[in-house]
């Protein structure tokens, strides 16, 4: 397997916690997305798309979403699980991860493609260049304190977002907040469930990454 | 076992066809989403982001993303496999589902959305009211067509999107496809493999659900 990777970027951290958490060991290849490597005619050869994170499997599969790269390794390397451990709880942490990648991660994606200068005409990640729309900036700015509000709501009486197990439905949620730093946003002093909730997922190792 | 559904719209749709694919009886509760009575606050008991579909469990628990109901119901109904065999189709689908849905899906709902007078305010589904961004609406319509042009790439060889088999990865395109005909958008007469596959897919008894 090869992981195609950008070591500053929020979105290949998804997988990369993951990685960590299961503890396999899978060479990395670094895109330089700073300098817009993911755009040049060579990286097009690896991900139609132009994004990272990529898994390249043995047999020369390619998964270019963490949806995708999630999933096999979660049943290529089954322990520990990090999307369930039973048809409820797979059901119900593949149902917060979508919810926290939808309200959290797009939402900060949102509000800072769509305002920072180095992005310009980047306002969506991938193939295709797309102008920036300073309401769509303002619209994702507004939508992230709701964003913490509702992991405030999720994790009042739950130790992590999905019951009493670590999911990927915390990595997304953690990524999520850590991304919306970026933009000075943090979860607020009175969201004591969230606040705890990202103390602890921020001292496991895989934090780091 | 209880779904919360919509008979007119496309995004519980995606969870009507996968039940209709696997041949599971499941009792209906319409939703009103036309008169809006996902907003009224009886079903913002039912569902705290007020949207459909929602799966409600023997045990009470409520899956409200099709993501969630769709994994739990694979997992506790696994004939016919809807989401890969082994972990390779597995990540496959889940990639291709994934993308779908970005650049598919989202697309239309961003084009829609943004444009429709009947939907003002309403620019995002869910909990809260967002204005719509005309801008917004116009970067949907571009990126339409760019989503027909990469079915086309995708099924040039390949009888389903996944490969050989049917996959939930095709409900989320199928699904998308007839969405973006509320645009008056369809698929072009050029991109012969996607038209071929949407006949095929148009032909199962679930589309006409």
């Amino acid at each position: 397997m090869k992981f195609y990777d950008c070591q500053t970027a929020p979105s290949p951290r998804r997988v990369r916690i993951f990685i960590a958490e299961k503890g396999i060991d899978i060479p990395v290849v670094q895109v330089d997305l700073r300098n817009r490597e993911q755009l040049e005619p060579k990286f097009s050869e690896i991900n139609y798309y132009r994004t990272v994170p990529v898994l390249e499997l043995d047999d020369g599969t390619k998964l270019n979403s963490t949806q995708g790269i999630w999933r096999y390794l979660e049943e290529a390397y089954p322990d520990p699980p990090l999307m369930g451990r039973n048809a409820t709880e797979k059901g119900v942490v593949a149902d917060l991860d979508w919810r926290m990648e939808m309200d959290g991660f797009m939402a900060v994606g949102e509000a800072l493609r769509n305002s920072v200068s180095r992005l310009k005409d980047r306002a969506l990640v991938g193939r295709y260049d797309y102008a920036q729309i300073p309401a769509l900036a303002e619209r994702g700015m507004s939508r992230i304190p709701r964003f913490f509000e509702d992991l405030e709501r999720i994790l009042e009486g739950s130790e992590y977002l999905a019951g009493d197990a670590y999911s990927v439905a915390d990595i997304t949620a953690q990524v999520s907040v850590d991304f919306a730093g970026w933009l000075k946003l943090t979860i607020p002093p009175s969201a004591k469930n969230a606040r705890r909730w990202h103390e602890m997922v921020s001292a496991r190792p895989s934090a780091a990454l």
